[in-house]
């Protein structure tokens, strides 16, 4: 196990979390709260721009931790592929004038052609957009989601597939994201963790209710579900990784409550159960 | 692809397909529709007794292709860990009083503990009832979930596990159950087939929904979602299974519709896309 949290200063909430709030309320609620770092969904990006976003996230002195998310890079044309780039590359971007050194990747899955293929488009989807990645100085992280997203939203459902491509394509440019909902129940994970080592550029948590009564939107608050959150940040903090720990909820029945009020339990429930 | 089905010599139906329906009304059914093979589950089982059951399913012709299910051996207690045992070895005489050849183990998992100590569990509880399933002279077949029943159902989440734990007990009496539902995701799936080879007990179809509205009620009727079935099934012939294709739907949606028709059904789908 890991050292117990005390303080808060790697805490880091997704703008989807809060997901009822603009991204000026949820500066304005994380600033207020005490939390230091936010992560920025491009849904929430949107109505401002990345300029005037930017703006913003800098004046409120917020670390930005990422910019979610770039990926779902299959699809059964090459033009909309093609196009998909090309919304990766105004992903990183954006990442660029908000000061988010990582765009996170939700690779994507087209359930018109088989997972090998997707996984082969995915490859070289990343492969293609990674100069431009490097040119604005930022970093692209696969997130291995659960195989219950394999059929659209990502053909990466191992953390070991995602290793398997950074090794591939070997690039300092490039690494993973360790999401606690996607991976917790994988009998690898602990010797993946190890493999991946220093490309882990991103840990994400939240837990799995039991029961789960929705694929998409059911998420737990730490603590409330079966997920061991502290040793997997044990295996994580082992092969070095430091960085900010991110709380990633989606869930209804959150954002239909006060965004304050879920703040506040986010923040109690870091501390007992991350 | 493996060679296309053109008559219905190896499907089988389980009773849970057809929930609905009593045993009686299940027999009855697959007989009227020529279905040859039966899969029974306990449920449907259970009103009857098993000798009576067995008389019923011995005058119909059917041929009783397992019994679902063992498993669940995982709990924090050691007396409800024997419980657990004890009633497993009430499935494999309920299977030889059927003539079933086969229980299909489920194997569970508990929230409450470590993945790991579950699967501990599993791989101690199934070598704890193998002598009796050796003399009644029935195997156990370990069916690896899905990751998204981890909580609760089973912590065997792939294929490569089952097989480890074949391989860690050894013993005839033991070997796997290939469902498509729980394994289409998984990118070592061909070379765990392969692995596995000629301990291949059982091989389950139906389909992976887009989107999938439910976690455990709403699977597909093959054919309309996104798994390759015939591919699958090819790699398990491949490995000298030729043993029935049971088809197994758990469907809140089929479930309400009139069981007669949903039979129907099945067998065209079965020969279009299986």
């Amino acid at each position: 196990m890991p050292e117990k949290l005390n303080d808060f200063s790697r805490l880091c909430i997704h703008t989807m979390t809060t997901k009822p709030w603009s991204l000026r309320e949820a500066i304005d609620g994380y600033v207020a709260a005490g939390v230091p770092g936010i992560t920025v969904w491009r849904q929430h990006l949107e109505p401002y721009g990345a300029r005037e976003a930017g703006r913003m996230l800098r004046d409120s002195g917020l670390k930005v931790v990422s910019l979610c998310r770039g990926g779902f890079f299959p699809a059964t044309g090459a033009a909309a592929r093609e196009k998909a780039r090309d919304d990766n590359r105004r992903a990183i971007d954006e990442a660029a004038a908000i000061g988010a050194p990582l765009v996170v990747l939700v690779c994507g899955s087209s359930p018109k052609q088989p997972l090998a293929v997707s996984r082969q488009q995915i490859l070289d989807g990343i492969a293609a957009v990674l100069p431009h990645a490097k040119e604005a100085g930022v970093r692209l992280s696969i997130e291995p989601l659960h195989p219950m997203y394999a059929d659209t939203r990502s053909a990466v459902n191992t953390l070991e597939q995602a290793n398997n491509m950074v090794t591939a394509i070997g690039s300092d440019f490039l690494g993973v994201t360790v999401d606690v909902y996607h991976l917790w129940w994988d009998p690898m994970l602990e010797a993946e963790i190890k493999r991946a080592g220093r490309t882990i550029l991103s840990f994400h948590v939240c837990d799995w209710r039991v029961p789960t009564r929705d694929l998409l939107n059911d998420r737990g608050m730490m603590g409330e579900g079966c997920i061991d959150i502290p040793k997997i940040r044990g295996w994580v903090e082992r092969e070095g990784f430091k960085g900010p720990i991110e709380v990633e909820i989606f869930s209804d029945e959150f954002w239909a409550q006060e965004q304050t009020r879920l703040v506040r339990r986010i923040k109690n429930a870091y501390l007992q159960h991350v």
